[in-house]
């Protein structure tokens, strides 16, 4: 009957009779992270296996770096918001030219940096090997491992003159920086190498390139990423030439949507490819109607990945996306593998770097600015798992550069300045600005406000649902900047506020926090008495004066979610010795995001300095969850002691 | 208006104006544990201090160790009965003669190692210090920090002859013992003497007796407990000259409720005290009668207390026990500071070693033995804090003696008999026992089953509220050895499953552990398939054999609290790794403590044996807390199966 089971296991002992002694030593498959989503714990390569035993088709989104600084601020955008369509990886091209290894914001480094780190993206850095020292190869290697980065896609790279020649002591082929990494890093990288369904335009033959391919797999690499092709046939016969060697690793054909008649004229000459003839005849007559051709480039791709697909061989699709985001996302919704509704594993946005595999506590105050947290916290050597207590560093490091490219605001000043107001008259128009900013309407001169200077986005939907009550208190001054209302066990699978797997029941204490003038904190000090063991509170102005009644400077946890099989997780805290590291940063914001749109000495810019230098950042938790919200009425009695 | 309120505190940093950086060092005075009662984390004399500026009054409780092992079994049982209402402290007395330090379970080193440990009590323990070397008590005072006792009461002891010798280069006072403590271990132990409000009757004078007092609070003690007197006002006075000296640490007043004629005149003869006239005067009379002096001691005591209470000077009250349990709890009873309803900090008894004090989580398995299971995790360094999953050290202790004296059986083996069967005739009538335990109605010969192997104790209360499913499961077969109900959110004072501080709320997966047949088993396992996804299940046999749809071998926490401004506690997990060393223990206990009350060979023995071999060990968890427990209806489609 036990064998019958799938679950069966036999422990290595089996003493049995009455003998009583007992011992299990600890089992090394346990970890001390309660394993939400595997995703945070497997290597790429282990992912690829399980999505393949699950039957379950993944997609990935290879970007070049961008050339200047504000598109690499539009490219981190595009990876948030591609990457909520649930790429397996990304992938950073490497171009030797421009750097790529360096600490510039467009570097192919620095841009996978910031892929891993600020987007919790699996990434693949691209690495080039021809003309190159080993010392400078490692150096990069070391650099990405540092970093986070734990995938390599090891090529060759082009040669430095039109003439090969080879280096003696030098790198020649992929496959020498495939053994160089694994020499060096044992199996610490997932190595990913190019393969070419039609051969390399260099190889010998189509049968000698496969056999350099099989020295490449042999030599390390743990799965192959193809060139584009323009026939599916190409791929599933290159595919059956490789196992016939036997190459057995995971072979995902490259996908590149036709998107532009020149884009594709550029590829073509680069990688040495043909176009088929049945191509060019669709495409030359409309060669001038951009999107004519995408939506032609558009059906091929979804009539190409849909036979690669059906044929039961290919398990994920790789798209060749040139940085655009429009193509590749529709091709991808037609496929139904773009997920529409992600599951959040954690109610916030976790990091990819894998010393941040265990992270599962954060403090709330960051909620809208992950990156930020990610930033000030990244020299972390422990991250709290299951308690913030547990946390062995809550130092913050300093955040002295708002301008570093992933924390910058998308919205240009000319923007800034027509939804905050070109000109302030008082601090009543300050409250117009919070006030339009969770209504949605149009400000006085019409326009809308869609982001703050703590809140690079509009209202989360969640946060929708406190809306009138928002906006009620933010035309008084009460400017409300964090919140989130109280929730008494909802299933995980909510859209709105659920996150973790499912079967499991989510929870929160309401949450309120906001900037306010010390008289209203002088009344709400009065009327807090009265909430005192039902509200904890943490009162704090720019000098750093604090008043709170939290209990030992113990966080209070206000986010929890209990799941089958799994102990409680409890993501999102107000811990009191952050807050104190957050209210500089929330401070500081109104001088660095706001005041500077304005001339020194400007009374705008006056009328901001005032508030950061006169107002108090309050944040206040309702512990009574099953009750119904009472900080509404908090704020209600404090105007009304006010009046 | 900040410096109004009384919890405002002041950032040693000011650095106002626009600055953006920050920085919050780690805060020392946060710990890893969310500190749910500050019982657990202060030295004895912060609870003093603690409760005296609560103006919260309190009593301690002094014990000599017993003489057989036996009587420290009674002890013990003792020591949780008399802990429920709560001490502050108990202590142990120190009797040369007796080898105090040694392993005997009679010593005074291991009967306060047990209430320390087993018993979860903070404990003073006693030392004398004449007629010893240094190094022997040194060994001593290292014993007692090894085994986690945090308090000595430093005492002189008696002479070895009736003359009174000064030792050159040995101790000669209690004095020497608190400058020798304080110069081998610092700060590390909180230290008592003793004070005599009549002086000490070798004293010079009263007043010589009272530096001698000084001397030994100067050199280190912390508080002072007299000896016993008759009369409030003895102490009262006594306490004004210890004043006027400048002893201004704590002195508790020795409380002895007279019991009985032969006991008061023995201690009288020691202590050379001398019975006021007027007790004399109403006690020989009832020299006899001992109830009736008993009463009288009882009222003489609460009287005297209340008087001591009303000056205003006394904050705790010490009692003389002489072991007996009646007169103390009634002398507290009636003063009111006997806790009725002690709250639980925890759902599981705490133990007081300080290596402990983080401990806050624990398999479920060894509710009802959680003295078996501080034994098996002694040698644990670290203990889980917040998460089970962080425990360094997840392996168990052997647990081969089943004898140990603090885990001994309450019940001698005639009425062990009586309760489980002189005899019995087949698997059914082992069902009876379980079902007799359960229904708490009489067994067939007419005894009441007050215990089981796993449980010393009869059903909990808790257990209770399942009383109706549990009696009919235990009919059938399903021989229940621990369970709870499920609870979606009561009050964390709820005078039958709440715990923790006030102002929480508890709740709690249903839980169902029980032994049964293979048969079952099997069909049990076909019905579990379809609660799949709701139901977790672990099912082991004596040899090993181990069915489990846990994930990852991940706990899954059953029991959790939400308080306010705190962290979520989970103080109780099924893990599956532990429940493998669980199993070993559970298994051999029927062996142990039923089969072996037979004869070898005999048909009660191989009964018991052929359940010990053949029956499996089943936990099921529904975690679907919120609905109703559906674990009652996946035993009923069980036996409907199997019908």
């Amino acid at each position: 009957m036990v064998n019958e089971t799938q679950h069966t296991s036999s422990s290595s002992r089996s003493e049995g009779g009455s003998s009583s002694g007992s011992e299990s030593s600890k089992d090394n498959s346990r970890c001390s992270t309660p394993v939400l989503d595997a995703d945070r714990h497997e290597r790429l390569r282990e992912k690829m296996r399980r999505r393949q035993e699950a039957g379950d088709k993944w997609f990935s989104l290879e970007f070049f770096p961008p050339r200047t600084a504000n598109a690499a601020v539009n490219l981190i955008s595009r990876f948030d918001r591609m990457g909520a369509g649930g790429p397996l990886f990304i992938d950073v091209t490497w171009h030797p030219a421009g750097d790529p290894g360096s600490d510039k914001e467009t570097s192919s480094m620095i841009i996978a940096n910031t892929a891993v780190n600020y987007c919790g993206l699996e990434t693949i850095l691209h690495m080039t090997c021809c003309n190159q020292t080993k010392d400078d190869i490692t150096g990069h290697l070391q650099k990405a491992k540092r970093l986070g980065l734990k995938n390599i896609m090891a090529l060759r790279g082009d040669p430095a003159g039109e003439e090969w020649e080879e280096e003696v002591d030098g790198f020649n082929y992929a496959v020498d920086l495939v053994k160089h990494i694994r020499n060096e890093f044992d199996d610490y990288f997932d190595i990913c190498v190019a393969g070419y369904p039609k051969g390399h335009p260099e190889a010998e033959s189509y049968e000698a390139d496969l056999r350099h391919l099989k020295e490449k797999v042999f030599a390390g690499a743990d799965f192959i990423i193809t060139q584009l092709f323009f026939q599916p046939e190409t791929f599933l016969k290159f595919m059956k030439d490789c196992q016939a060697i036997g190459i057995t690793c995971p072979i995902i054909p490259g996908i590149f949507p036709i998107q532009g008649y020149h884009s594709l004229r550029q590829l073509v000459k680069l990688s040495k490819l043909e176009v088929p003839q049945e191509i060019k005849d669709v495409i030359e007559p409309i060669k001038d109607n951009d999107a004519a051709i995408r939506n032609y480039g558009v059906e091929l791709a979804v009539s190409m990945c849909r036979e690669l697909l059906d044929s039961g061989m290919v398990h994920g699709l790789h798209f060749y996306t040139l940085n655009r985001e429009v193509a590749t996302t529709e091709v991808l919704k037609r496929l139904g593998i773009w997920k529409e509704d992600p599951r959040r594993p954690l109610p916030w946005a976790v990091s990819a770097h894998p010393k941040r595999r265990v992270e599962d506590v954060r403090p709330i105050f960051w909620a809208s600015r992950p990156k930020s947290y990610i930033y000030r916290t990244q020299e972390w050597d422990d991250f709290p798992n299951g308690r913030w207590g547990n946390s062995s560093s809550p130092a913050f490091g300093e955040l002295k550069d708002y301008y570093l490219f992933y924390l910058k605001s998308k919205s240009p000043r000319e923007e800034l300045l027509k939804m905050w107001g070109e000109e302030l008259t008082g601090e009543e128009s300050v409250f117009e600005v919070f006030t339009c900013y969770i209504t949605g309407e149009p400000n006085r001169n019409g326009y809308k406000v869609t982001c703050m200077p703590w809140n690079d986005d509009p209202l989360a939907t969640e946060t929708n649902l406190l809306k009138d009550q928002l906006e009620k208190v933010n035309r008084r001054g009460i400017l409300t900047i964090n919140s989130q209302p109280n929730i008494n066990g909802k299933p995980s699978t909510d859209p709105i506020v659920g996150w973790g797997p499912s079967g499991g029941y989510v929870f929160q204490k309401a949450y309120l926090e906001f900037f306010t003038s010390s008289e209203i904190v002088t009344a709400l000090l009065k009327v807090l008495k009265k909430y005192e063991l039902r509200v904890n509170y943490h009162i704090v102005n720019v000098k750093g004066q604090n008043i709170t009644n939290a209990p030992d400077l113990q966080p209070n946890a206000v986010t929890w979610g209990i799941f089958p099989g799994r102990e409680i997780i409890q993501p999102t805290v107000v811990d009191p010795v952050s807050f104190l590291s957050w209210k500089d940063e929330a401070f500081a914001l109104w001088i660095e995001q706001w005041a500077k749109l304005y001339e020194e000495e400007s009374p705008s810019r006056m009328i901001i300095q005032y508030i950061h230098d006169n107002y108090y950042l309050v944040n206040l938790v309702d512990n009574d969850f099953p009750l119904e919200n009472c900080l509404w009425q908090v704020v209600e009695d404090t105007f009304e002691l006010l009046n």
